[in-house]
């Protein structure tokens, strides 16, 4: 498996990343370059369709943007103006391909094909009903159930189609899609996942982050805002908000851990918010150290701040391998306890005799903490305490992030002081919910968050018609053969 | 491209062969052996699907059998004791793979999957209604229209969903499914593509040529007949007729060419009835010469009928090279001709001074037969006539065989003294179609054909609902964006 | 393994097939040709080393010469307009392809490569004898010793060095080399393996059989002579004659198997020669039958010999898979049994009921001739009589071919008798060593043997300085380490 | 290629790593280990030796450490308690694999193998005269010199045998040699390249940095000292100094850049070194600004350090994509320039009309700086300054390190303020050769410096036999042909 983010092991991990242009000579070239820069977003599989304004083209690969869609020959198969990109994570067995993204069909009225960030709430249930209809699924994808809903409905139009589609989905949904009728961006009522659209020179682009737009040199314009469905064709660029209202609940997680830090998300820089998150760590659980040493290299920017408020000198305590572009690790978790060391080396010169204050972003499982905390010990730190950049994550997100199972969730099976002694840690303190949104330059709002931070607490934007929140699927009516 | 089969760059191909077998321990690695039997009946892709009576396990791998389905690791992952497999020719492009039969689905009553021998004349025009409909098609096969009709039919049981479904194709096949009820084999009305049933202990065996019985060491028990439907599961074997009867109309060019000599087809054998077309030749167009010369491998058997009927020596004239599995040929006409040169050589010793006699089965283009008259007569024959074992091959066919288009047809362009010219042969005659019935024993009924022999007269069986007699597709009322 | 040869599980196998050719634009392109159609020499790997007047261009592979040597970009790589190439049967292990021919090394007075058919009897003794002197060898193969008898050589010109190092080593060897001087080809003083000449426009070209000439059209002009060394150059043609004067003992199995039916090997056709062992063998040994029935494919022209001089019908009881290009076969004694059924089957509507002559050319370890009784018995042969056209095979080659151990020749091991009720024949006979002789047109001097039939008789022409005649290794005074 | 190291584009590369063991049960997995923490010395190329006690095993692959030598098979076939390993930058071509190291050779004294980190400046010299001796290469690896050398010594044992063969050799060369008498772990008289000793139970090991040892929880003992040849086997450890004694002079750009920060090297902390630099550098160039700004990641601990000495914050302005393991970089100049921006993306929120100090290790091309300066001019920095932790690189380095032709190094070409101007800096300083040294806690000896500082100073250590400074090679007598 393909990691660079070290120590991901141990983390939440976004599940895609989507991208789309309509008007640029070799719309597919900007989809690669745009792919790349948001490889962090799911680095199992990606995939291109473009539309030549005749055909359609789709090439799906299972790796890196990189080493698949920087050879020559797959671009120029890609031909057009226009085109829409995924990257995606985890997708595995023998018909892995045909669940990598954006999904095509030839539909009645047209080709169509959807790129998907999130996850619908209730796939399943909806999946079930169409194939007693006699709809035939060829993945297993939850995005499916789209396309089967747009093939299906009464409407005759392909925006009426999609938007009586979209009206039967719950969960989050950041769309891109290619219809006969234009590129369609759209994301969910409450704006779960983020979108966002910028221009570069007559071309208009969407993409999951900021930073996509910035390696093709293209500028930002503004976010697709929650429930907005936006049509860009030959006619210019139209938008539509064709669902009930709803107080959007955008990720909160996407600030601390998910976005790249050079990005700008709900218009703030997630590098700044990062910083004010360990500025207001140190605010809340200040200790007397020697050193503040981060996690790299998520950990950064959160130490830098802690660094910064409390005055205490930022140092390199941990070296990461510059080449765990490929690595020993084996899925299994026997093979990943020896992954910490493979990839992380103390810097012991430095670690010797001192007291040492670790910022980290989050803690899942703990598995990794306990090693991290065991290195610095064995390099001879003195005291070892942990900063956390975010609260205790205790539940699973059903909106498009790979969560553990919640029993694996270290959090929802410990408090702060046990976590503190499992993972043999001087002081262990997390940043409470308020300093959260504090560092966003909020005030939360107990009754209605202005954020999703369901990992957090619990508190679910949407029904979960599909499972209840320990993930367990609810019982079906039928039962599939297989 | 791999192939083996001398100058068959200018054979009409058998599109499929299939095998199915129910009741066996490890039943894929029987079907494994069975479609390596078939091999001839199509060559660039194969595929097995199996059912262990719970799930279902399937594979597909563009190329041959060997190589691809005598692997271990490949056989022990296809578990179960039924299962059913396909080899087929000519499949390319990025979606080949989808196109590679057993096609499979997971329909709201359980698993489905479908193998199929033979073309249904009618495939396009359903595939538009169903897509109207809503149904969405993965394939550009025909053969998927049979999944679509069975998941969308009003009928409960999968047995009658699929006898439904049946119903509206035209044309020909040979099926066989995997269904939660069974395996089902089944014949078209008119028997058009062979299918035969054979028995290995208690398993039952179903195999589009005696030959993939005989490799597993089963008995031949009849032929499925035309209209036929068998289900074989835990109750045992049962057959319905679930169509309105009609005359059969066999394949007659499975005697000619497709079939291999050791099959028993028709109840005749192949071999047998091969001699006796060379025997039939040498009563009707008898030449005097020095030697008889089969173009091989096809012509041999004619060639020995020839030979004994007429008393002059056969003689090995040319060789061919026996390491063309892996040929240099390219796809492109030009390097077809020097492909004569790479896979055969005249047996110039033997051919120098001499008046030859070649025996050859058909000739479609008349490429090949251009090259191998030259051959001789650079190898220092005095004469070369050539005979050929079927009458003028003027008309495609439809029905599951791969025809060049008529116009490229030579027998559809010129008369038989102007191929004589063209070909460069001192004397060129091909049997009659009522020596050719002859040969199979019956008197060809000129009104109501006892076989299939459209590609020689034209008399098609059935209606060609998706197109005309050229190829042309007729015109639908939807036309698709792509 | 790719095999394609029917039942060469039992054959002795050539090891070596070389091509050469000296003067023609593209002279690579030439190469590949003529190593496709020596392809039945050697099938485990091919090579081809050009030089372009200022650089050497070597490339090598496992498999067969069509799907490696027919790609563009490997044939425009190897530029030049003289060029050597070799095929080779089996080379195993890690360091395969370091013995895969043409070898290749940088002396001090310019590039040497060669390409050797054959095999040295005192290699492992000179190896050593280097090995000690400091030289260090990469490959195990024996034509290694040969090129650092070059390098070590006293003398100052290449063709000097050449000589000197060819004066010291016993055995085999039909040789291509270049040198700085020209491409060298040459030929053991007993001519034992065999090396034509010929010619296309202005270019010279060397090959192991005439069949290679006729596929790229060039002209057969002699036979390079037993004993001779030919050097081509832009100064033109020269032969030597640097070794003692010697009686010529070529090989006799190539007429008997290895050639291809279509070669002219010392002057007479092999199809003729065969068809004459195949009428000789009737003569010798007559029986009455009703059938004529080839092993395929090997026997099929002394099956033609037999059938015209006895008067019985010759025909195709045994079909063979035209698909055996990539076979189920594995290495292990286990599955070559399942092997023939794989590649063969009766043709049983044909056998049933009848006396059957088989004929095959040699029986090696008599394990392919059981199966093949077996099968015409159980397709209802009543009675089954095998005629072989070469003598027991009783000793192993130490020249250049593949043969089993010795008491694994089950000639070595059973008389005549024995071998008939071990294989269940009802009987079986021998071409006698004279009555192959006379099949070839001469009479066998018994006390200096016109050719090298040492398989048959265990006379060597050579000492085996290297091993003793059971293939046993005499010891060396030096146990290498690994 | 591979390439996880932003900017390396434009650095020096150190070219190999190595790592023995001897004494471990399944030893090459320790050497898979310690190679893949010394990856970043060589990623082009990986291979490992084992020694069984009987047999050698080796196994050599293109690519990374991981995803060759973390594999099961792999590694149970490299079997023994005794291996060694070698990684390597830049191997390429056809004969690529022959150049991995570690180099293998079966001498008439038993097998041979050796892994080289450095260069010998008289490679060319020596083996044309071994070549015109008789001596065949088969790389074109300097250190198939040493071998040959070793084959060809008249001593008899081959601990003297190797002795003899370095004392013929000059330049740099740390080497681990597996050999019939153990063990054997040798650096050059001056000690240009490092090696060290570490133990781990009864095993010992040598590595060329610690973070070898560490990753596989071994124990730093001590430097191999230069000029000092060490040999372990079942008798012990032994030490040598068969060469003259000389004043060592150990590579000074370990320091700077090749070595991991995590690394001990000469006995002091990479990391603390290089902050060290980053303060001097901060007194004898400082300016005033807003941000001191690391180019990721090299440039990081210098920059620390020129923070804490200058009271002026660090903060991550150029963030770089965690996903370059494969990259979109083509070798061409051209698309180098794109590369930037896929690798790197301005931190613009942060940037965005402020006073930035970069710090970057070195510059040797300077085309990387000229865009990461103009990146942050784009991101809206008022102010641009320069600081460079290495004094200007002005000559080619020929002991083992790839370094671009002479005229190709931008401060061979120009003086600071002209570079300045090339980059586009507000102002340019580079740390002084005696502030470097003062770094490292030394005062330079003008007269006889204590480090190899030739590619600051072209103060070479030995003779360049090979080539001149410019690194044109000098006539040799013979002119090989190819």
């Amino acid at each position: 498996m393909l990691t660079t983010n070290p120590f991901d092991d141990d983390k939440l991990r976004e599940e895609c990343g989507i991208f789309g242009i309509w008007g640029a000579e070799n719309a597919s070239s900007f989809v690669a370059l745009g792919l790349h820069a948001l490889q962090h977003r799911g680095q199992e599989a990606a995939g291109i369709v473009s539309h030549d304004g005749l055909n359609y083209h789709a090439h799906r690969a299972m790796g890196h943007v990189a080493g698949n869609f920087d050879r020559d020959d797959i671009i120029r198969k890609l031909s057009g103006k226009v085109a829409i990109g995924h990257v995606r994570y985890s997708t595995t067995g023998e018909t892995a391909l045909r669940n990598v993204q954006p999904l095509f069909a030839e539909l009645a009225e047209g080709g169509f094909a959807v790129a998907h960030n999130g996850n619908l709430s209730n796939a399943m249930t909806l999946r079930g009903a169409l194939n007693r209809r006699g709809s035939i699924f060829q993945s297993t994808s939850d995005t499916e159930v789209i396309i089967h809903l747009v093939a299906t409905s009464s409407y005759s139009s392909p925006l009426d189609r999609l938007t009586d589609a979209l009206g039967q989905v719950e969960g989050a949904y950041s769309l891109l899609c290619l219809t006969p009728e234009g590129l369609v961006a759209c994301r969910d009522p409450l704006g779960i996942r983020p979108l966002v659209m910028g221009k570069l020179g007559e071309a208009t682009i969407f993409a999951s982050e900021t930073v996509a737009l910035d390696v093709i040199g293209a500028s930002y314009l503004r976010d697709v805002e929650p429930g907005e469905l936006v049509i860009v064709n030959e006619g210019g660029i139209r938008s539509f908000r064709p669902f009930a209202k709803a107080t959007p609940r955008p990720c909160i997680f996407e600030h601390v851990y998910f976005a790249r830090p050079d990005s700008i998300v709900d218009g703030t820089s997630v590098y700044e918010v990062r910083k004010k998150i360990g500025a207001e760590l140190a605010r809340e659980a200040l200790v007397e150290a020697d050193l503040v040493v981060p996690v790299p290299d998520s950990g950064v920017p959160a130490a830098l701040g802690y660094s910064q408020a409390s005055g205490m000198p930022f140092e390199l305590g941990i070296i990461r391998s510059h080449y765990v572009g490929r690595t020993f690790i084996q899925p299994s978790q026997d093979v990943r306890h020896l992954g910490v060391k493979l990839k992380h080396n103390a810097n012991a010169a430095l670690i010797q005799g001192k007291r040492v204050v670790l910022v980290d972003d989050s803690i899942v499982r703990g598995t990794t903490s306990v090693k991290i905390v065991q290195m610095m010990r064995d390099a001879g730190a003195r005291e070892v305490h942990m900063r956390i950049a975010s609260p205790p994550t205790k539940f699973s997100c059903f909106y498009g992030v790979d969560t553990p199972e919640r029993s694996k969730l270290i959090a929802s099976q410990m408090n702060v002081e046990k976590i503190a002694r499992y993972i043999n840690a001087d002081s262990l303190a997390f940043i409470s919910i308020d300093g959260l949104y504090r560092a966003l330059g909020d005030q939360r709002n107990a009754t209605a968050p202005q954020r999703c931070d369901a990992c957090f607490t619990g508190e679910y934007p949407t029904t979960l018609t599909d499972c209840d929140v320990d993930g367990k699927p609810k019982p079906l009516s039928l039962v599939a053969t297989r």
